[in-house]
């Protein structure tokens, strides 16, 4: 069924998306892998046009605010099987803290870098894996003079290891989750240091990194947005994120279909082509209807977060289900492959174990199920 | 989330075919039940704006070929617990073949009478139950002189009892699917009989029988359409089917779960509202979300067969993937009700029985897998 | 792969069960469902061995307190289709309190009649469908000089209609759960009423009843045990409760199979036989290897019942397990069956509606999960 | 419930096992997984009571063909983590071949290095993943002299590149599956050689090989058994490779069930223990149901395969089962780990990809369903 939502504009973006991963991305993503993050050069590569879309243009950015360029994005970089060059999470769970948030001064402090690559983000926002209890942060900045002492620590933060941070703290003992700001902690201020790029299942050149912060001083200039203010924006921006993690695995889900599908068509036993077989036939149509029901839902999502009215029901209703399809189908088509699929020469392996983490981080399909529940359903 | 698809005009006729339920229908539908099967004065009302909608209003009808008001009567039907006044199937599975195939004169005879409720009509195509396999239709006419000589039986024909008849026949004994054509078979000829009306699980108001066919004399004006030509049609008219039964199953999905919903907000164990228990919020989650995607599928598909775009592969998913959904959520809601749900004092025990039946006709589950997996996919 | 746990003892014990069942079972069913109740003949026919096999042979029983004979009835009733003459819940379920808690001179009074079938009893433990919630247990009986006093309600009481009684009721207003004491309340007590037999979706020559206790004055005599001791025996009377169910629930899923591989491979589709295609035989094969896995995990813990030694937590597994696997293999089975399995001529009709309350009477799939859920693992 | 199928000799030969495992194992896994391949060194140390254990006394062996010791074994090795160090394919799915097929001489000649550990041994069965077809094995031997000439190849090859082997080869181009001899083909023997260990996604210490074979001169004295006679032996070893495979699928199930229990007993999340949400503790429960069910049933088969006793359809039923479980329940055990789960600190991760091979090799589970489907069900 033909896809309705995307322009011309879009699929142009598309193309220069997959030449900057022909060019700068797969040829290095299996060293990147051996390291465990990628390259600085990648990033500042990426400063050609893909960071900062949504940045207005007077701060270097492609002034585009549209979510469904950062769809494209997150479909290629997907399909190329290239999840750890987090140009999502900079460009749409990062960024909007300081494009909607910064004074013009910060802009310009900001911006550009974000733009040019230089500045490489991260969001430092819960701890310990709860995901997105926003109630839960106990990272506390105390309010000293001229600037905040932050105190705590955060785990599995992506881009960790390279990024400049966005550190969502508590600036009041007070209000739950009414009592947060967003601070901008810098690489190499004192007290603030990075523990190991853990040893993951997946996702091998992502960059993860625990975070100490230890009276760290903070400059006030540094706060974004209003003291306190951050709950409405934080609750926003996750469902920005939600769906961006929901794009990925919906796509993901197609592609490794589609890689299935020709896998069958030419691989032969017992004599005939797999497809052949009644089973992987009603594999094949299984997913494939699975596929086309949930490409159907996620693009009507985007239609509504694209035009600033997808709810939080929604965002993550769309995280939870996409995200639960790419495993299903990552471990059916896996099985599909017989014993090529359990190595990592076969896309649908690494698919297997990158895709693994879908379903946890930006919050489990525990905690998406809880955020449904709990709202009336209409 | 919000539907697009539907005006202001369908939403009128909503209203029509809601009054026409509460007044023609719910006072009566306990007895038809009890009968097994709906009286003649109801399709007599139904003739009252219901019945034709889509055929020409020269000949009685409603004049508006547009599908959605199909969706919305099939909505309205479903929620109403009322299947087994099958106007749909009158409408949009039969009434096609008179509408688009008959000759002016044939339209002049059939028509009015179809739009007034006279005449119910209803379609006998594949035997035994085989769902949607064309091929192996059996039941075969012999060209005698100025009639044609139909000998064979069918099964499970919905409004079999009530109804006049199209039956599909062999009409040549080659070509396989292409030797096939439609023809009208009449209440009252001489050589058809009509067995018995089976005790079923659910739908009891839905009359159905098996028919047998022995030299039936069918005069020749009574085919409809080109001879042998019947293929190109009945596969178009098997995707209408198809979307007509997924509607009903999104439909009763959604109903079910609002009526659950409901349940669990009111009724308390250990002390406080089943809502309040983690696992029943994560059912509701969990079918709220199965819902909605569905939903943005389903109303995709009613576009894209509203425009005359739809083919089969994409009515096969929606047939096999709402039904099924249908049949989960109805048992999942079942256990919701507890010892209640497990009587017919309970809409959603009736709603469990009645829905049943609905990944097995207009073909299975498997059938429809079958169609999609053989096709290439894209 | 053979049973290990029967003798020859059983399996002639298996005869006698057929031959009864053959007798004066099979050619009245039809009619019983039709009345929605069974008829006392057929009780007081049963009473020639079936009833009572656990009472000591002085009262008129079989003396034979070995479980695996309930299991044999259980399993015969189960294929034989006549889950409504509830033989197990006389013998198994309330048989228990009466045997072993009654005074020698209740056992005279009231042992025989249970063994000869004039008498047919039922327990009326937990109000409103809770299943299994003891603390909840509302109903209370007034202390009142040579009676007790009870008032409330009780619901979904099978037997209900034709039995005398045992009401477990509230004898302290403290004590939770060990404020309960078994007192026998009969037919024709003045304020003791029964509702009427609810429109049931299966099980329908079952009676079921809501009662209702308004004052009754049960002599202190009919109190079964030691005042307020009633949580031990009921407890220890529930898991046998839910073993009797679970074997119902295995040997359903077992008989399923058995009729549904022949039905597939004797009916063609496409010209051969619907066990020719590969669908249709992993379907077989994945039932299949759930009926073993789960009959050697019934057996087992029958063996350590009947030595007295399975606990609350393997008898919950068994319940939950066995039921829910019993509804799935129902419901594959049924479509296997194509549209004839709608129709309740095909005992894979029957078997659907019947068995759907499995998973919800005698505590439903959720408090199984609940009582295993809170226990230590081991 | 207390398993019953084992002796005290059996848990003092746990002990055994353990400590090897402590003080041989352990402290070098890592390392080996790093390599790709164990160490020499550690066949050498398992063969001071590990190696042969079936094997008779006279050739160096335990003399205790009792599969239960294989039970034990594969249940410790599983617990650590360590199916690298292949002991089993080596003892139980190779071992036969030697032990019951070769003459004296051969056996005097093979055995005691197969017990010290100096041989390590593999099989290599079918081509190209198909797992058991022996119907699809392509490598043919030619007859030449005093010499059989095998050309062929053969894929994942357990213990591939550290192993002697034996080689299932066809042996005259007709009978289908009964034209197959096992022929010991030899390290350094011309024109056999190995391709590259593939990066694989876990097992990682497991060497698995790509063998080709191109005229290699394999004396006739190497030929085990009946010429053309391999049948009935692959057949009978088949069926102990598939239990070897399941005890394997049920322990992993059961050891990541009891860590996670530990871990939601411990790991707070919203202010409690994870193990006090309602969602956690139905996780819970339904997996320790499925592992008790489970273990019932593969202990029968234990049980039935020592008494020589096991037919094909339920070592298949054990196979495709078992490691089903394993796969759904390290899938659910990584989730409720969080991030954590993710991270290869924890041994839910390691778990998680080390497992999911279970369901591949030995036989998909499609082809266990193929075996099952196709016999007569009793």
């Amino acid at each position: 069924m033909k896809r309705r939502i995307l322009t011309e504009g879009h699929e142009a973006f598309r193309l220069t998306v997959r030449t900057f991963l022909a060019q700068q991305v797969e040829p290095y993503y299996a060293q990147w892998e051996r390291d465990g993050i990628v390259s600085r050069e990648a990033w500042r590569a990426a400063g050609q046009g893909l960071l900062g879309t949504a940045v207005p243009q007077e701060y270097g950015g492609g002034g585009e605010p549209d979510f469904r360029y950062a769809v494209v994005l997150a479909e290629e970089f997907t399909r190329a099987g290239a999840p750890g060059l987090a140009i999502g999470l900079h460009n749409d769970i990062v960024g909007p803290y300081p494009t909607s948030l910064a004074t013009p001064e910060q802009k310009r402090r900001r911006l550009p870098g974000f733009c040019t690559g230089e500045t490489i983000t991260a969001i430092a926002m819960t701890g310990s894996g709860a995901g997105s209890d926003l109630q839960g942060i106990r990272t506390a900045a105390q309010d000293k003079d001229d600037h905040w002492l932050p105190n705590g620590s955060k785990t599995f933060i992506s881009n960790g290891i390279l990024a400049d941070l966005v550190v969502v703290a508590r600036t009041t003992p007070e209000g739950g989750a009414h009592g947060l700001s967003p601070l901008v902690v810098e690489r190499g201020m004192a007290g603030f240091e990075r523990g190991r790029n853990p040893d993951k299942i997946g996702q091998k050149a992502q960059d993860t990194a625990e975070l100490f912060f230890h009276d760290v001083r903070v400059p006030k200039e540094n706060l974004l947005g209003e003291l306190n203010g951050a709950f409405a924006h934080l609750t926003a921006h996750l469902a920005q994120e939600r769906m961006a993690i929901a794009v990925a695995g919906i796509t993901a889900a197609e592609h490794l279909l589609e890689l299935t599908t020709a896998y069958v068509d030419e691989r032969t036993a017992f004599g005939r082509p797999l497809a052949k077989l009644q089973h992987i036939r009603f594999e094949i149509a299984e997913m494939a209807t699975e596929c086309a029901v949930t490409r159907a839902f996620l693009d009507r999502c985007i239609e509504e977060h694209t035009a600033g009215e997808l709810d939080a029901v929604h965002a993550s209703m769309a995280k939870w289900w996409a995200t639960e399809l790419q495993k299903r189908v990552a471990d059916r088509c896996l099985l599909l492959h017989g014993g090529y699929g359990y190595t990592n020469e076969y896309p649908v392996a690494k698919a297997f174990t990158d895709g693994r983490t879908q379903t946890i981080y930006g919050g489990t399909t525990e905690i998406m199920k809880e955020i449904i529940g709990r709202s009336p359903l209409n």
